[in-house]
């Protein structure tokens, strides 16, 4: 369907197909429900533990459901990313069979480069940061018959990242409320549209990495700041037209949160609950932990934890004291 | 009931009192599928996530159960450890309104230390190993009207231990093996008891801690070494006699994994699954991946992720090999 501002957004049908589609091929992940006591609030507290899906986020969702869609070429599939949708990329070309490379920024620790890997594909390290990964994969793709998947601004990626709303709706199905983690706003996006009538779907971004709250101030997406301790799995600078067009059409504005309530949430997620979340997948907790969300005590809240590539345990918090 | 060895055993109304009085006071912990191809098996594999529990372990199932049933005296509850058991005792007081006194080895990290006071207690830190913090424990005991619980050898807390088991077959009614991981026993026989005639359960022991597989054929508890990786949460010396019992009328024997085996589990929970897992949490694991335990496709199993209480991400692969 289009959107007023003729953005192409996936429908009802699309993404129901998309669910239909990775059934099998992802894993169902679990929710936790929490003592409302431990957060501070009167509503029901659910977690969405999203980052146990295979590669540890829910990238794998809008990465397979391309390539399930859009048999690819044989030279098969090309991505530029040193994170999440590197290895995404990667492990959903190996379920469906075809070559994957990925070409990683010299600036990526290398375990990522060795993960993505891990999951079979080429990796190539291109001296500098994101922009040069990009340009050289870029390079390599032009005048080959491969395939390319975006990390969020696609109807298909955007459809397969909303199976997690149609997911979590038949996990908990009297959810309130759904707290996402916001980057380029492909999760925002799909699990809006899947859940559009049935349960309010709220984007929180990093104070450090406003892209859509930047969009949405300016009526359009325009390069945002990128900075701060979710940079590496947030750092869109500038949000997709669908999350634009979607909390546009939904009159939502996107909560933000400051670095210290990121690494707050991800030091509660750990030390009460042994969740270990890199802290962009801690940034939706920590939207409800520090009360810059406050639900009413008749919600049903669920907060989706996104990611949990990291490499680090949080400081312990006597350390931080 | 009495076992034939006249040793106290819970029976199936006390497991379902303790389902039933523990209900809303903990956590249900979630399960997760895995693709068997992952694990190299035809069976269906199902992780159940015990570690996201309060304090990071079952644990608190049977300390809860306890100070339920038997109201603790106005001077509280008094404990000896430096670990899970330590930390759930500590909780379960917290939870139930009365004081704790943890009595902590100087052996013990000093984060675990800090883990039990953060849940209110307060910790007496001993010169020396678990031996002195427990007899410092009983001298100050002594003569005082204080509540104790013991870490697996008592009915309540196995009764409470059970509830995991019921738990289990509500979420996977069709569960036909349970791996649990068996230190001192009361989870296996928690479980087993619970389960008998629906689902077999199977306990897996560290080869350097053997406490049940060494009762099992010398005919009664023995002491048995205590070493390896998993020591510190595994490392009951003398298993317990209600294990024992409930073993020797299942006719099991216990399934012993090398400390490579529980760290190559440990490494493919983080690795793949991003459950970050203590070497004893990890233990019943490495029996299914390591081949110890080889299920036939037909079975469904349920392997107990037990305990996260570590402060070490695994090596990656690579940085070991």
């Amino acid at each position: 369907m289009k959107s007023p501002d003729s953005v192409e957004l996936p429908d009802a049908s699309q993404l129901h197909q998309a669910a239909t589609r990775l059934r099998g091929q992802i894993r169902r992940t679990p929710v936790l429900e929490l003592d409302p006591s431990e957060v501070g609030v009167g509503a029901r507290v659910i977690v969405k533990a999203e980052l146990l899906q295979h590669t540890g986020s829910f990238k794998v969702r809008g990465a397979l459901n391309t390539l399930l869609m859009h048999p690819a070429p044989p030279e098969g599939v090309v991505a530029a990313s040193g994170g999440n949708h590197g290895a995404a990329v990667a492990w959903a070309a190996a379920r469906v069979g075809v070559p994957a490379r990925v070409f990683v920024p010299a600036s990526s620790p290398r375990v990522k480069a060795e993960r993505i890997a891990s999951y079979g594909a080429q990796v190539i390290v291109v001296e500098g940061y994101y922009p040069e990964a990009f340009e050289a994969s870029e390079r390599w793709a032009a005048g080959r018959d491969v395939a390319r998947v975006h990390a969020y601004d696609a109807p298909d990626v955007v459809a397969g990242q909303g199976t997690l709303g149609l997911e979590t709706i038949e996990q908990v199905p009297d959810a309130t409320t759904l707290l996402v983690s916001c980057g380029g706003g492909g999760l925002y996006a799909g699990t809006s549209l899947a859940l559009t009538g049935r349960c309010t779907v709220v984007p929180v971004e990093p104070e450090r990495c406003p892209s859509l709250f930047a969009a949405v101030e300016a009526g359009a997406p325009v390069p945002a700041p990128v900075g701060g301790v979710a940079a590496d799995s947030m750092g869109a600078s500038t949000t997709g037209r669908i999350a634009h067009s979607v909390a546009t059409r939904a009159g939502i504005r996107p909560l933000l949160v400051s670095d210290e309530a990121i690494l707050t949430a991800r030091s509660f997620l750990w030390e009460r609950c042994r969740i270990l979340a890199e802290p962009g997948g801690a940034t939706a907790f920590a939207a409800l932990l520090s009360g810059v969300y406050r639900p009413a005590d008749d919600e049903t809240v669920v907060v989706v934890v996104s990611g949990g590539n990291t490499t680090e345990l949080p400081e312990s918090p006597s350390a931080r004291a």
